[in-house]
């Protein structure tokens, strides 16, 4: 397999950005850490990839100050909290996710993203279609389409979260109940 | 090596995509083709990537309908055009551009993008500094900045093109000069 490196020769921000998030997994992870996803075993479930993999990335991800390790005084483990940088990557991602929506899912998106303050959906431009206004990431829901199913009877924290509609950011663990269920299109 | 398929199991519309794009190479390419380059060996000489690896992307691009194959009446051979699917991307490229930009060029970008009708910088919302007003594709001047430098005496027609700065999606072979040269910060 062709290592990163192999853009060197590229003068460009864009092979510079792909040597970070380029690998194969990466975005899914960084998605997942957007999502609220924080523990180990939040990312090996939700992903399905061997934990070597994971492993891999996640230190690649900290060492490149996408992902910070913190270690939560009540908890008994590390935790991965997407930092600053990570969430720059937001508008990129939601561009692939609607590009995706698009043209591969027959018009049923497992997924749509939400304005928390008033239901509306939100476009590939990350504008709110009710009030027109661009919608900060902590203020985006995740909520199911019908086409989102759990891959088994007993769905991790992160697919759980999702299925009941979810604050981005927040941790997946801690959300009892969609910050706004009423959303509508 | 990994196939596009490991993501199978993901029901995820950004999974769907990176099936698509996610192999090495590929948003380079796309790039590229956003740029004006249009031929095999546009692409070959901006990337000096094997041309084994160059016809395996482009077949699958062409298949997911991200590139055209065209045959020019008045040329003998064939070429590459970035179709609307394609050019949908753009924001995706330019987001992943500007953080590469932030984090990685020491604050010295190879290349910036600029409002063809104002030469207003373009930010990562794809917004231009001067008239506050989202910028289309076609409206984007690629002008090179300090940094950009060719890797041989006798640049192709990509880097020959954002040398001397080139509005996106023309012919890089048809620009002899930037649509607005006057263009500055």
């Amino acid at each position: 397999m062709s290592l990163p490196k192999d853009y060197r020769d590229q003068r460009c921000s864009l092979a510079r950005s792909l040597e970070v998030l380029g690998e194969r997994w990466t975005l899914l992870i960084i998605r997942d850490a957007l999502y609220g996803g924080r523990r180990f075993s939040d990312f090996v479930e939700h992903l399905a990839i061997p934990r070597s993999v994971l492993a891999n990335r996640l230190e690649t991800l900290v060492e490149h100050g996408v992902l910070a390790k913190v270690s939560p005084s009540d908890r008994g483990y590390s935790e991965y909290e997407i930092t600053g940088k990570g969430k720059q990557l937001w508008p990129a991602i939601r561009v692939l996710m609607s590009w995706g929506d698009e043209h591969y899912t027959d018009g049923e998106p497992p997924l749509s993203f939400r304005h928390v303050h008033d239901g509306g959906q939100i476009n590939a431009d990350g504008i709110c279609t009710v009030c027109n206004e661009p919608v900060a990431l902590a203020d985006t829901l995740a909520t199911p389409g019908a086409t989102l199913k759990p891959r088994s009877d007993k769905p991790g924290a992160i697919t759980g979260a999702l299925l009941q509609g979810h604050r981005l950011l927040e941790d997946v663990r801690s959300s009892a109940a969609p910050a706004q269920s009423s959303a509508k299109s």
